[in-house]
């Protein structure tokens, strides 16, 4: 089985690849592994196919269909540039995350066409699809309303793999990812980073900012639950989904102030002691806006599977990047 | 001010046309009208400005940037070719219906860089955009899940409009048309055809087919309450809608039973003799999966009206398409 991951060079990209890499099968065996990124993605040594590893722009001529010439049972479609650059950069946001999306699309349709050819595609939407006022719980039949130019790409990117697959050209399905929580590496700027950095760095005994109050409600899962999404979502069985191919991932609704309760637990109040709170109105105002839960009901009887409390969560990040060890 | 109609030709584009020649302001006199079609839209001789026709595929490179260059003040996107043609069609579909739309807006954007410029834009949209399984009656939360390649272009088109407008890029309305009934003109092999056939046929002493039960329940609006709908959508002010751009327009749920009724009390029992029972289990399948009704309490809160009986829809047939007179 060969299988293609765009975007592999990303957070969610590497563990993938390192997933498979380890071993991890989708019902077949994988002999082949060929990596895409715009940063040359890093080939896993352990891996004991093929791999290769390609500096490519989706959005480019040509590009998508080069790709996708080499027929891959699997394709991930993991690409894009996040929402605070999609939002800076108009042209950008939509030459990436909708054309590259759609010249991948069309490639394997005209691949199709010269041979049968059907792949599994895997395509990573976001929460972003849904604008507020939304209810407490978003359901998977709330309608779609984007504010921002990213939750508009991901969202028309919905679109069109449930008409591709509705047509046949592939079967694919949409994951709505939770916010991501612990992300690894450095502090972020991004708005939601601090979800993230309040954990993150005082688990390596550093401190962190929170910009919020401890009652800020949001929606999360870890990076280990994201990367069982993507294996799943490429081997579940797609006629049990019916022709809505986009689903909310189960996640976790939870308060800032659960996030440190679970900090707590797992490295104590030493690690607690490293939150400095300095209230940031402008990040307060940002996170009044976005999803606190969803409703993954679907996913959920389809088997899709996350953590069910934050302490799961931060000891997940402690296994998978601190080699078990609290700072 | 300038208004450009781009589907001019097409039976809504027609009468709008019409009722703008006819002296129908938009807040505005209208001094100015260009009327763009892939085939001749015809210039109304009544009109007092300066019209001008063109015959322009707005897909074909170059041709948006050409009809925004003049600066309408208005714009209505009334251009798409319909769901059975982008349904054999595919690439057809998508070139006409979504890459026309977006380079409409891409044309305006553009312009709008190059010195200040912000049209109305008006799109109509479709309650196409919903698949089943729907609720009985579907709201404007309702998610957007095309089961056609066609209300998978309207629902991008919507989501890109939001987006346009959100940037500040034109101040767009999206408006989901009702089936209209009755539409003027020979009878159509459209699914849908029948819905309008089993009225106006009789109403000018001719046979029609009927190939479903009486029990069937759909939504309508007639073409008067459609161009009702454009002139309001051009002058609303758009403040009070908010970012959710598209909008459930509002019509009338109403049974086959309810319109051969209406044709009763309209036309008397000669013309309700005329159509002929003929079930085709067919179309009762495609017709089975339509919208039942649709609930529009955004756009009658904003002002726009349709008819609230059956009769309503055909006296306004007899006055707009018989010269008052059934035959």
């Amino acid at each position: 089985m060969h299988v293609l991951i765009i975007g592999a060079a990303g957070m969610i990209g590497r563990k993938l690849t390192a997933r498979l890499a380890a071993g991890a099968t989708l019902g077949r065996d994988i002999d082949r592994l060929t990596l895409v990124d715009v940063m040359a993605p890093e080939v896993p040594a352990a891996f004991a196919g093929r791999a290769e590893a390609h500096t490519i722009d989706l959005s480019a001529p040509g590009a998508a269909e080069r790709l996708v010439a080499a027929r891959p049972d699997v394709i991930f479609h993991l690409a894009g540039i996040v929402s605070g650059e999609a939002e800076a950069d108009f042209e950008k946001g939509y030459r990436i995350n909708l054309d590259g999306t759609r010249q991948l699309f069309e490639a394997i349709r005209a691949e199709a066409a010269r041979a049968p050819y059907r792949p599994r595609l895997v395509f990573t939407s976001s929460i972003a699809v849904f604008g507020a006022p939304f209810p407490e719980r978003i359901g998977d039949e709330f309608v779609l309303t984007p504010l921002t130019s990213y939750g508009t790409q991901k969202a028309i990117g919905e679109l069109l793999l449930a008409d591709y697959s509705r047509r046949g050209f592939f079967d694919g399905i949409g994951i709505r990812l939770p916010t991501i929580c612990i992300r690894p590496g450095a502090p972020n700027k991004a708005a939601s980073g601090f979800f993230s950095n309040i954990l993150r760095e005082p688990l390596s005994g550093r401190e962190a900012v929170l910009p919020v109050g401890e009652d800020v409600r949001h929606w999360f899962a870890s990076p280990r639950a994201a990367v069982g999404f993507l294996l799943h979502a490429a081997t579940l069985d797609l006629t049990r989904v019916g022709p809505r191919r986009n689903l909310n991932m189960p996640g976790l609704s939870a308060t800032v102030g659960e996030e440190i309760e679970a900090l707590r637990r797992v490295a104590g109040e030493r690690a607690v002691a490293l939150i400095r709170r300095e209230p940031d109105p402008v990040i307060d105002a940002i996170v009044t806006g976005w999803a606190r839960e969803l409703d993954a009901q679907r996913a959920l009887a389809l088997g899709f599977r996350a953590e069910t409390t934050f302490e799961e969560i931060v000891r997940a990040h402690v296994e998978d990047e601190l080699g078990g060890v609290v700072g």
